[in-house]
């Protein structure tokens, strides 16, 4: 592992490292940013899975969330969000290929060698946490915004008892739903939609739901809500009787001054399920 | 004026300009945020003067000034750093010509006929923002970072009465004493060096200091440490016991991760200010 940067913050170290993952066949860069409480013992992690053409550095500079990380004593966790490179499969579309990852593990032709976010996120990278930082693995929570918010909803309803509490800023929540969803999956995963499902947190929400509780906000001048379907999973949220918060913001849109203005929300909520 | 972004953000509007600027004899840029309370009638307004390198953009999406300003209730604005364009002269160096304005009306060529930052950010944007927007112009305040908390002593120093507060972070404190400082200040104003003086907030606080409170926050692990003088700054305001909060912030860097972590304390003193 290499620190390609560390910064005094919230007296704690906002820090950028890289490293080799065996997930993604590639170096892979992410942030992660200490409380000062981290100098004494393991701490609890909140993930934030970022969006579309993001990077580790997106959320780690403009979301504000260290602000609050600091005074609740948790660590956050920035990951790209695909596999970079030279050697990498990439697409002229914003939404395929470097910077558009889906948290899946790709498939199909070309991405299949180096599209491994889904075990990268939910394997590869917490151990590595657990190895060199004061990161506590029982206390882990994930956030994400947008494909990001997508990320964080699957992975905490498809794995029972790793997160213990879930939120999401703006999330994709019905892909197999749009021409537009559709057809990144069947990029990733090929045309069996029985392997769509479990990346379609309606889809989950009907089938398994989550066991914690889970805060979701979406602006309602969101310019990409015809891709996002909030209302897809407002309704799987509803019938099953969730524990959940759904909140519509009147006026946000789809940008960081929306996810800015509401992380203080997101990461207390995230800290009272970690600290209880 | 052209509207070039509105993003709502705490409540508040995050917006992004562009006009026709006199003083700088091209088109200039700069961010916006109105507060909700501007809604109902003009509010105070907080300046906030970038460093070197910086557009109208890195403070507003990377200091989070927006989160204390909307529970304030004052607006914020980011002015560019320089005059820009094609018909812009420029350099090679960071450090002079496009993104390093510092804050001075040029008289040396090529500068003289745009770089006139001095008269666009204490006569021509404030009338701009006064004509346009539900700000109350005998209710402003000054803070900046690097060559932008030069240009914010500078001014308020030089201008008694303008601003109710002026803050700095890792402020250039005596450029006319370092090589570094020099070659810029000859650039732009030549080589008679008595012209140079009341844009060196060190001799200013000599000559004059500020008729209200200031705020001056520097990292001790800066790595352009020999480029501020921050002693010099201190001695001075020691010397003449000017009203004054100087902070030397153990391990703290050059960088916005120190801006973000004591922005608060920025926002909310200059609130005090503002408010009374």
């Amino acid at each position: 592992m290499e620190t390609l940067a560390e910064n005094k913050c919230f007296g704690g170290v906002q820090g950028v490292y890289s490293h080799k993952s065996t997930a993604c066949n590639c170096d892979m860069t992410f942030g992660l940013f200490l409380p000062p409480e981290a100098r004494d013992g393991p701490v609890p992690v909140l993930w934030f899975l970022s969006g579309l053409t993001c990077t580790h550095e997106n959320a780690m500079v403009k979301a504000g969330a260290q602000t609050w990380a600091a005074e609740q004593g948790i660590a956050l966790v920035f990951p790209d969000t695909s596999p970079r490179g030279e050697g990498v499969a990439n697409d002229d579309d914003y939404d395929l290929g470097q910077g558009a990852g889906f948290y899946v593990n790709a498939t199909q032709s070309p991405w299949a060698p180096h599209f491994t976010m889904w075990d990268y996120v939910a394997m590869e990278l917490p151990a590595l946490l657990g190895e060199n930082f004061a990161i506590d693995l029982d206390r882990q929570s994930i956030t994400g915004h947008s494909m990001g918010g997508h990320g964080a909803l699957t992975l905490a309803m498809n794995l029972p008892g790793k997160y213990r509490s879930v939120s999401a800023f703006a999330p994709i929540c019905n892909p197999t739903a749009t021409d537009w969803g559709r057809k990144q999956l069947s990029a990733y995963l090929g045309g069996d939609e029985s392997k769509w499902a479990k990346h379609d947190a309606t889809l989950m929400m009907a089938k398994s739901g989550f066991d914690g509780p889970m805060l979701i906000d979406t602006g309602t001048a969101d310019q990409f809500m015809d891709f996002l379907r909030p209302e897809a999973l407002s309704a799987a949220i509803a019938k099953r009787r969730q524990q959940a918060v759904i909140r519509l913001q009147p006026g946000y849109d789809h940008s960081y001054f929306f996810i800015s203005s509401f992380i203080e929300d997101h990461v207390t909520f995230h800290a009272e399920a970690l600290w209880t």
